[in-house]
């Protein structure tokens, strides 16, 4: 006999989770069964909904959003003259998280990637110097990841933006060559911060 | 900034369930956020709710259970003469997944625990007891695991059906098949001389 259906679908579901294996989801759907009460389950399952529901882009950077602009592009007292370039959501907030940057932020969601068929096309890049040449910017930190994906996007980038009246920077590689910049330590992101230079 | 309400709301349900510590828990909700579409987010949300709603405990085993009895307890074919006690649903999944027990199980849903305050009347032993008295039950295998918890619940299962006609067996503790006696711990060791066998 194997687990009822119920079961077999709720594994199905944490399974494909990334970082969750076949154990760990059938650990996980046990709990829901055995531990969890009606309530708590419910409320799951509608902060699940949430997310959708409640959240979207932000159209003018990409970062999450609950009303017309997010609440970087709306705060009047950031720097609106520096914008800082990441490959997505999650590294936003860990930047914001260490405090010490006051510019706006542009997420590309994604990085050129041959390996996996990400284009130029299928990130944020031409929202990108569209607001360079629209928006009074005079200097673009490009902190994608050290990364042979994130380096393919930071050099298409530069060269984009060459001919534009702009300073272009990159993070320093305070980041070990090969991280992801949401499992480094606050102290690292905070060199490669203060060490960028020329790009 | 810190992230939206509904995004810190998603976290703090994953980060509840066993195993998921805050990184990964904020890992699982921007990839909902990012990578899951509506459909499989609703799928996921409604999956989570069925799994109380379409299941219940077996009255009989504690088994999970779609209709009046469980699929075990229901199945004529098996022997309902040999009682299998298990601690919780997983244990048994794993037993029937080998295929080699064919008789019925009784779910324990827990272990007696000082440590935990989970006494004898927060478990189901009354109804093992009615059971071994009610059924025509000959043999009961007593499959707690090899903890304190485990060990304490079986002695105890034990003391209380020796007035009984029935034969009570505990399933062997040892070294693993396929185990390196260097590599196992010190009680599983002991164990394996304490159940050795002419040979």
């Amino acid at each position: 006999m194997d687990y009822p259906k119920a079961i077999l679908e709720l594994i199905e579901s944490f399974r494909r989770l990334p970082s969750i294996g076949n154990k760990t989801a059938e650990r996980l759907a046990m709990y829901v069964y055995s531990n969890m009460d009606e309530n708590d389950i419910k409320l799951f399952s509608e902060r699940l909904l949430n997310v959708k529901s409640k959240l979207h882009k932000c159209p003018k950077c990409g970062n999450l959003c609950e009303n017309e602009l997010c609440d970087i592009c709306s705060d009047k007292t950031r720097d609106s003259h520096t914008l800082m370039v990441v490959e997505n959501v999650k590294d936003l907030f860990v930047l914001e998280r260490l405090n010490v940057f006051k510019g706006l932020y542009h997420v590309l969601n994604g990085a050129i990637s041959f390996q996996n068929g990400v284009g130029v096309e299928d990130i944020e890049i031409a929202s990108l110097i569209k607001r360079v040449k629209d928006e009074d910017i005079k200097e673009v930190i490009i902190a994608t990841n050290a990364t042979l994906e994130g380096e393919t996007t930071a050099r298409y980038i530069k060269a984009l933006l060459e001919s534009e009246d702009v300073n272009i920077t990159r993070i320093a590689h305070g980041l070990p060559v090969g991280g992801d910049i949401s499992y480094a330590d606050e102290i690292t992101v905070l060199k490669a911060l203060e060490g960028r230079k020329e790009y």
